[in-house]
């Protein structure tokens, strides 16, 4: 089995990850098991007759932000043949965690599960078919797992698990996944951006509209951002964008369209997207990233320029195109041009303050992250 | 100018066309020119220093069906270097058709104008330019114009005339442009339908809709239609579609969601894209042929399977795709597939009521068409 690669784990990172673990069964048990080799546990471990713990947030069932509690003695997850256990350093939080906590999301994880779809830590621990990565490596993750990455030890796939190397913090790495995969599918693969295009980043001030705005530069498109607040435009502004109005006033939807867009990227369509078909040119596209409910639109503002309204949520992406997006933004974070945001960083024990606050935050100032490992 | 080419039109022609006609400026003037040559007569016409005159239905505000009105002495077109003038045999009616006549439509003619945009009939002179048809030729044609279909003189650009062939009646040949152009344009260039795919075309025993049924079984999709009445349900099954469902029977919505679509083209959108949203497989395509208002949508249910809503009304196609779309069309004509479903031929006087029955028909059963010559 896995044996073989788990062995290359050490021992001290093994007391460091486990120091406040206990085994579950009994105490005699845990005795027996201290005084096995680290070998002999981790092969126990793996064939799953025994479980090793974790300190991790835990989901027991879909609801409110109470329902996220810090749980010392999850079982960690063991790691498949083709998966990579990550030894977590920093989680990201994207409104998609909230979608799923609250049981309101297309797929869900089987109960009880650890939150948390982007990351970023150190590789513990390799399935016996991975071959991109090895021991001791940086990486980031993004994608849905029972054991996410607000647990301090996770299992992604391996085609979930990318290079981080050395230029971004473990902080900013976990807010790549979802904001830059999700900025470069919409920009690239759904509206196929063309050089000197004019794009709307509608909501910009958050994670994914940062990195649509840092794209979108790469890109060499034209980019107008909007934001909610003064700290907001600020930013927005700082990260590149040519210009930003305020979505709060009164006249801002007038000042916009004095041009218009050939690709709109939205937050919030419940709010802006019936105003958005009348902001595009002919064959515009307009992107929708976020959506809190229902709105009304006039399909004649589609017809008349022939353009279009796309939704983006990364889950229909084949593998050829995840591989497409991630060796992207992997090449922008050697670049230099991948550059995350983090607006604020919040303790293990906070993660539910975190998932509060990325829905009702009054105007975003980029990402928010947990601090999972100490 | 283009005297060497008028005067290849016959005299006889010229009689029959302009029997009912007369010389605007005097009657001196008139028996001036009548016994002029033919060769000096064009020339002098297209010169401008005098205007031929024709019957057609002319609009001088826009407005309701009675803003249109039959004349015998409205202008004759002249004809530019790169435009056909076609003797009209028969004029298609299309919705777009009463938008314009309304003057809610993007782009509008200057008054007073000879609505249609489709028809058939037969080459009457020639721009000194133009090189791909001669003569006599039959050729069917769809584009805006001031002097249009419904005129027994119509002038259009040669790039937006194209061969009929023998295959089809002038009455047919008037039901190709619009409804043809728009569920090509809308099945391959804009979904890009794939072989094997699922086709809903919501509202298929109109125009537009029985040209995509048949487009869509000669690209090789699972054709599903709706239809109104169980005269348009029999037809849509006739044309093609493996099952047809009735739109006013109330479960019909729970029978078509059985089996998601990969592609819907909507020729109502005020009143399903909000279920269409919901019928469409991960990546799936609904295309806006037309909508008479605004409607409530979730955007959510676009992200969670990344498809896409996109409209299309041929104005914005390059000269490059109207190629393409022709030249599918013209090649369907000769291969047999392309068949036009003539519902119902009104009089030159009776163009009226069918741009009346073109909107407030109770199930559409084919295409309304004028008969434009005797």
């Amino acid at each position: 089995m896995n044996g073989k690669k788990w062995k290359e784990i050490t021992w001290s990172s093994f007391l460091s990850l486990f120091g406040e673990s206990y085994f579950k069964r009994n105490k005699c048990q845990m005795m027996m098991v201290l005084i096995l080799s680290k070998n002999m546990f981790y092969s126990q471990m793996l064939r799953g007759s025994m479980t090793a713990i974790m300190r991790a947030v835990v989901v027991r069932e879909f609801g409110g932000v109470k329902k996220m509690k810090v749980e010392t003695d999850m079982p960690a997850p063991s790691v498949g043949d083709h998966e990579v256990l990550i030894k977590m350093h920093a989680s990201g939080v994207n409104p998609v965690d909230t979608y799923i906590r609250e049981g309101m999301y297309a797929v869900l994880p089987e109960l009880p599960y650890v939150p948390g779809k982007d990351g970023a830590g150190v590789v513990e621990a390799l399935g016996t078919k991975v071959t991109k990565f090895k021991l001791e490596d940086r990486v980031f993750c993004s994608s849905t797992s029972r054991h996410g990455t607000l647990g301090r030890l996770a299992t992604f796939p391996e085609a979930a698990v990318f290079p981080l190397g050395g230029n971004l913090s473990f902080e900013e790495g976990a807010c790549l996944g979802i904001p830059y995969f999700t900025a470069y599918r919409a920009l690239v693969q759904k509206a196929s951006a063309k050089k000197g295009e004019r794009l709307l980043v509608h909501g910009a001030s958050g994670g994914v509209g940062l990195a649509a705005v840092q794209l979108g530069r790469e890109l060499g498109l034209q980019v107008v951002g909007t934001a909610g607040t003064d700290e907001g435009i600020s930013l927005v502004k700082e990260t590149g964008a040519h210009d930003v109005f305020n979505h709060r006033d009164p006249k801002y939807l007038k000042k916009l369209g004095a041009e218009k867009f050939d690709i709109i990227i939205e937050m919030l369509a419940n709010v802006n997207l019936g105003n958005d078909l009348t902001l595009m040119n002919p064959r515009g596209r307009t992107i929708v990233v976020g959506s809190r409910g229902a709105t009304e639109i006039n399909p004649r503002n589609l017809m008349q320029c022939e353009s279009a309204v796309m939704g983006v949520a990364l889950g229909t992406a084949t593998a050829e195109e995840v591989a497409e997006v991630s060796a992207a933004v992997v090449a922008g974070i050697k670049a230099g041009w991948v550059k995350p945001k983090v607006h604020k960083v919040y303790s293990h024990d906070e993660a539910a303050q975190a998932h509060h606050d990325i829905i009702h935050n009054k105007g975003a100032q980029g990402n928010l992250v947990v601090r999972v490992a100490e």
